[in-house]
Parts: C-alpha cells; sequence; structure tokens
C-alpha cells in the first residue's frame, strides 16, 4: 500500500512538479560555480549533485551496492552508470527515495541534518545548465505510432492502401543520425536542401531548387535509450529486452517534409532528418514509469514469434505540445497518450536484433510520431493542417500555422500520475532559427 | 620528376606490395607480446609501430609539427591523429617517407643506423593483429555507385525507369548502423529475420515468416573516413571538403536481400544491412591517392550549385572481389575501377551537410556498392546473378553460387599503380557464418 499514497520529501517538492519523489529522474548538470559536467538528480525544484553527494564520508556506506572506484557520477555522460545495469538504478533511486523521504528516517542523520551536506550536494534547478544526458552510440527511429501512420498514408495513399504490407508485421524504423541529436534548449536551424517547388508538368522531369525548408515541422515522440550491450551476433528477447531498457526522454524528431517528399526514395529520409533531433534533459529511469503500464493498440495481425511480447507494454503518459510564436502567442496544439503504440519498445529492441545487430549503451531509439484517433491528439503539424492546406489556430485570434515559421518554438511535455506522485519529463524545447546565408 | 621513379626503402619491400613507401597507410595494431591497441603504420611486410617510435628520445625533433604532447599514437583508435588535420597526416606521411627511404640520408642516425630503435619500432606484419582503426560516430552508405543503381533499378522497373528522378540530382544515400562496422576478418552471421518465403497470391496479404537470410550478398564499396568536425548548423562546401577527409578503406556492406525486399517501405533499408559492415584495416591516407585522380562519370543533369566541385574528383583504384567456399574453391568475381561513381566524396560531404548535419572525426562515408558497366564488373551477386536467377561460377567446373552460402569467405582487394610505387588497400575479407539457432 505504500505507493498508493504521495511519497513526501523533507524537501520542498511542489505537488505540482514533474520532480515527484516517485521520480527521481537523471541528468547530466552543470554550475556557474563548477563547470565540469556530471550527475545530477531533478528533485522538485532541486537538483542532487550527485558527484559531491559522492564525496559524502558515508555514501559508499548508504550506497553500498555502488562499487566506491567506479566513479560513475563524476562522468560527463549517464554511460556509466547505466552499463551499471537496471538492478542497480532501482537500488539507486529507491535509496535515493529513503534518504529524501520525510517519513524514513533511518538516514537523517546522512543528509537530512547534515546542513554542510545539504549546501554541499542540493542546488536550485534553477542555477543549474542541463547537459545530452547520454553519450549516444546509434540512433534509430521507428514509425510505431498506427494513428500517426495512418494518417499520413491516407493522405498520400488514401485510408484503403494507408499502410504498407508489413506494417503490421514488424515495428518498421531507419536508422538516424546520432551526431545531430541536442538537448533541450537547443536552437534547431532551418535546413536547406533540395526541395521541388512544384510538382513537374505532366511528361516533364523534376526539376529541384536548393532553397531554406518550406515545411518545417516537429514530431512528438517517446524517446527510449540503451543501458547495457548485446554482443554483434546475439538477439535480444522481448521478455529480455526490459533489462536492456535504462530510461525514456521525450522526443522531437524535427522534420523538413519538402526535403523528404524529393530525397526519400528509394532509401528513406535523409537530409529531412538528420539537421537535428532533440531530446529532454532529464532521464526518467524504467522504474519510475512500472506504475503507468496499459495494453498497446491491437494488433489484428498474428506477429511472428519472436514479436510475441508481455501484457501492457506501454506507459499511459500524458503528452502535450505546445507551440510558441515570436510575438508571444501560443497554444497548447496536440494532447494525446504514449500508449498509442502498435509496438512496445521491446518488441522494437527484439526486431533490431533479430539479425544480430549490436545495441550498445547510451542508444537511443524513437517510438516515431505519437497521434491519437482525434483531432486533437494529433504528434506533427502534418497531420493538424491536413499536409498544409488547413489553418492551425496558435494563441490569439488569426494566428495560425500550417508548419513551422523561424522564431516558433515547439514544447514538448510529459508526465504520468497515480497516487505516488507526478513522474513527468519536464520540457523537451527547441526554437526554429533561421536559415543563414549559403557560406558555400 | 622524384615520383615518376619508385620510392625505395632500406627496408625490404616487395614491389608488389600494396604498402609501399609511396602509401604509408595506418592501423591499429597489436601483438602478443603487448596487448595494447595502439597506432602503426604499413610499409611492406613489415609494420611501423608508432607508439614505440614516438618514444624515441629524437621522435619529437625529427616529426616536429606534432604536439609532443598530444599522445596520439598511443590511443587505441586513429581518431586523435586524424583530428589533428589533413596537414599533419600529410607532414607525416612525407617525414615517415624521408625515414624510411634509402636514398635520404638525412635521417639515417635516428633509425636506419640504429639497430635497437629498428628492433624495438619494426615489428614483422605477420605477428600483429589488426583492430578496428577508428572509433565510427555514424556511417553514412550512398548510393553513388552509377552502374549498380542501373542494374538493380532496371531489374525491378526495367531500364526506362531504372533510375529515381532524384538520383542524378542529389547523392542519394542513407543512415547506416555503426554499432555493427567490424574489421576484416570478423565472422559474420547470416541474419535472421522476417522474408517473403514466396510472393503472396493476387489479391491475399503478404505472409512473412522468420528464416535465416537466403539471399545473403555483399557489396563492393570505398568507404571515406572523415578527419575533422564541422559545427552544427554549418555546411561543407565542395571545395573544403578535401580538408575533411582523413583517408579511404574497403568496405563490404553485407545486405540481405529477401529482409531488404520486405523491410525497405517506406522508410529503406535497416535490418537487411545493420548485421555486418566489413572495412579493411588500413587506412590509406587521402594524400596517398592524390596521384590516382581523374573524372567521375558524366552527370548529363546540371547540378545544383551546392554540388559543382571540382575536376578529377574520384580515383582510379583497381577493385576486385575474390569469393572463396569452404571447400577450397575460389575466383575472383569481379574487377572493376573505383572510378565508377556518379557522386564524388566531397559531392557527398558537401549534401550531407548542406542542411547543417555535423559531421564528426571518424565518421564513416560509404561510397555505394560500386560496379561497371561490363558483366564481369558487378558489385554484387544480386547482379552477377541477376536477381539470384544464373548461376556464378566459382573455381571448380560445377561450383556455382546464386547468393552467399555459410562458410563462402568474401575478400576486397584494391590498389592504384604508378611509376612511384604501387597504394594498395590490403584486403577486407569476411566469411559467413551460419545462423545458431534462436536462443529468444
Amino acid at each position: 500500500m505504500a505507493h498508493s499514497e504521495p511519497l513526501t520529501s523533507w524537501l520542498d517538492v511542489d505537488a505540482a512538479s514533474d520532480f515527484s519523489l516517485a521520480n527521481l529522474p537523471f541528468g547530466i548538470i552543470s554550475t556557474t560555480a563548477y563547470a565540469i559536467p556530471r550527475v545530477g538528480v531533478a528533485l522538485g525544484n532541486y537538483v542532487i549533485d550527485m558527484k559531491e553527494l559522492s564525496c559524502h564520508p558515508e555514501f559508499y556506506r548508504v550506497f553500498d551496492f555502488i562499487d566506491e572506484h567506479s566513479d560513475v557520477f563524476s562522468k560527463p555522460s549517464l554511460n556509466a552508470f547505466a552499463a551499471l545495469g537496471r538492478p542497480i538504478h532501482k537500488k539507486t533511486r529507491e535509496r535515493l527515495q529513503d534518504v529524501f523521504s520525510a517519513s524514513n528516517a533511518t538516514y537523517e542523520s546522512f543528509l537530512r541534518k547534515d546542513d554542510y551536506w545539504i549546501s554541499r550536494a542540493i542546488i536550485p534547478m534553477k542555477s543549474i545548465r542541463l547537459h545530452l544526458p547520454m553519450e549516444i552510440g546509434d540512433y534509430t527511429d521507428f514509425y510505431a505510432g498506427y494513428h500517426h501512420a495512418f494518417h499520413v498514408g491516407s493522405m498520400f495513399r488514401g485510408p484503403k492502401a494507408a499502410l504498407q504490407p508489413n506494417y503490421t508485421h514488424l515495428p518498421v524504423g531507419y536508422h538516424g543520425r546520432a551526431s545531430s541529436v541536442v538537448v533541450s534548449g537547443t536552437a534547431i536551424r532551418r535546413p536547406r536542401g533540395q526541395i521541388l517547388a512544384q510538382p513537374p508538368a505532366e511528361g516533364q522531369p523534376s526539376q529541384p531548387i536548393t532553397s531554406p525548408c518550406r515545411k518545417l515541422d516537429f514530431e512528438l515522440e517517446l524517446g527510449c535509450l540503451i543501458a547495457k550491450p548485446n554482443d554483434m551476433g546475439n538477439e535480444i528477447s522481448v521478455r529480455d529486452a526490459e533489462d536492456y531498457i535504462f530510461g525514456y526522454v521525450l522526443l522531437n524528431d524535427w522534420s523538413a517534409r519538402d526535403i523528404q517528399t524529393w530525397e526519400y526514395v528509394p532509401l528513406g529520409p535523409f537530409n529531412s532528418k538528420n539537421f537535428g533531433t532533440t531530446i529532454s534533459p532529464w532521464v526518467v529511469l524504467a522504474d519510475a514509469l512500472e506504475p503507468f503500464r496499459v495494453e498497446a493498440l491491437e494488433n489484428k495481425t498474428e506477429v511472428q514469434e519472436y514479436l510475441k511480447g508481455a501484457d501492457k507494454p506501454v506507459f499511459d503518459i500524458n503528452l502535450e505540445v505546445e507551440l510558441k510564436t515570436p510575438n508571444g502567442d501560443s497554444s497548447t496544439i496536440s494532447r494525446v497518450s504514449a500508449k498509442n503504440l502498435l509496438w512496445s519498445f521491446p518488441q522494437m529492441i527484439a526486431h533490431h536484433t533479430i539479425g544480430g545487430c549490436p545495441m550498445r549503451t547510451g542508444d537511443l531509439l524513437g517510438s516515431g510520431t505519437i497521434s491519437g484517433p482525434e483531432k486533437h491528439q494529433r504528434g506533427s503539424l502534418l497531420e493538424m493542417s491536413e499536409g498544409g492546406k488547413k489553418d492551425v489556430a496558435v494563441g490569439s485570434e488569426g494566428v495560425v500555422r500550417r508548419f513551422l515559421e523561424d522564431g516558433d518554438t515547439v514544447v514538448l511535455r510529459g508526465f504520468a500520475e497515480n497516487g505516488s506522485g507526478r513522474v513527468g519529463f519536464g520540457e523537451c524545447a527547441g526554437t526554429v532559427a533561421a536559415t543563414p546565408p549559403s557560406a558555400a
């Protein structure tokens, strides 16, 4: 019954905070006073500086399951901590809950009653800078949001042929670009590229132009970060896949729709996707989302044996998209649950490795755009504007968008909630910067 | 005129060696006696252990352009050396040519006349182990081999519609998987995956099965390794791109044709490519290939301004594919020049970054399969067997292949030659291992 009541902390944590004691997400922080990036844990409006806390003379007695020589909290990424494995993540989060719990006196002398260590290890959230949480090896983006795939397919081929024949048999995905994955807050330059300004005349060849993208879009996704590697040649089963998951972030897979239309046949999206992918800075540990498991969308196709999985493989996370214009208008243009997936992350991992492809600590998997069946549940402007044909209202009367304009900011948010406290992601935000003149 | 005569070394270098004094490719080596991977340079049947040589008390006087605190030769990858930039690579190679030249007495006392340092820094090739030469950030595979694209397109759509409308306007490419790039000699497990054992009956839905790949293929490619990064948002022009290139390797982009056919619509190849990509261990520096520049294939399309490049942007490298069966049969099944590209690496780099995508030191770009116009110049079995319909003879009478069988070894070789000495890549080899029983 412990988890049906809110966990309360002796630190002052607002009940509406994404970062309740039931959450405790991990990130990479730095401060003006101490600029070297290191591991932090969010709790309300505070951050626990894990590097500083690990200097406490009692730290490795309290966290006795962490090798005191491993130095995982002093690293500039979460990779070393993630590589310790999911049982250690679970114990670390639970022990932090004990240390910060208002009702647990066991560790009072360790921190709560020690002003020196509180002042050294607890930092106000507003004074920290957040960095990319992991060193990302490979980034793979899936297409598991059924309603998104159906909407977009319907636009191009009509509802009867909306989904390709493989769609319900395997989690379709493609390899993305790891080098352009950036942390929330990083500006996204509108890409220049080849586009067809107009469709070719009947019987005439296509004639592209080089131009700043005219159909810039966001994509609302959930990202999954890998904790531990598999050897090349060895597959990961659906049932083992949970052990390979470190945690989750929000992900905006910025997309240049006009570049994509021209370039993507036959090898898939390339420059339309590789100019920037934004992730939220706080990694919500896999264990923190356990209470929010629900069934995925029903797949009427009998799937292959290696894709048959456990019950309740996805999470009921409330996702939102806010669009802000440079003039100060803003609207929440989408609200949708993250459960709207045909394929779960364990299924994506099993499929990704069925041929022996090796995962590495820090690999990032995107769910694909998450949309719901209703109009207010779309995860991209492409869908909301029906391919750029309809206005999407933003704030004041008459302020509309079909695609993103320079200066627009897209903010993704997500949280799950039950009696134990709110488990949220904070913000995944990015502002569109104008294409500079070509230097080439 | 210096370079119209062979450069000869005081070390015994066979005239037929890929690793002449005109070459001096860089790799990562280890030995039984000293197992820590470090930088080596190939010269004939010897390897110069650069870590050991850099311990020579005179090393940083002879190589005075390298910061003696940089430690680049003791690293387990070439990334740190590559990041020093192309002028330093050029000077290092030229100074090594001076040190090992039979006709240059300037550095005789440094090495040639010092038996102690010769025994310490020169290792017989046969006693070293070769490792993956670089830590690869992102791997991108292009499709710039015009004849390959044309042959494969013709098989599926006929010669008139063989090439997609974008093909002559931009270097088509896709993001590959960096985690499964392996060094020559690594076994390649035949991937398991979803395939259509037979095409669906008229009006019936497709029904895949899960099976070891039945159409396993190789792809003959040239790989290009990136030396230095560009900032995200900044493009690299065609004319600047050469400065960003560290060197070249041979690349076998192993491909599961049956998995590819089923999975690749609409987002491109995924599991059909991510189970293994083999590269040759010795990186031939960009400068070593300068004498072999030739024109690329003519592109009759007027390309966009940002893709207009320099003369002679590709290399006349003699590429070969040898196929060996487990019974000891073998044939050289293809001979083709690397000049058979419609797009050069500088054009690929300019296109890759036109939208602001950041390159990093160690990124790998594949050319795409290189085929010539003639039958004996095909870079894949898919082409040689005309989609699996015709036998390809291998060695003894009656030994044939349409796709690869378990135990088959594919060896790629490549070399360029003029009066100054042979500039070769050595071997890029891999043997197909049987799919193990599913553990999932």
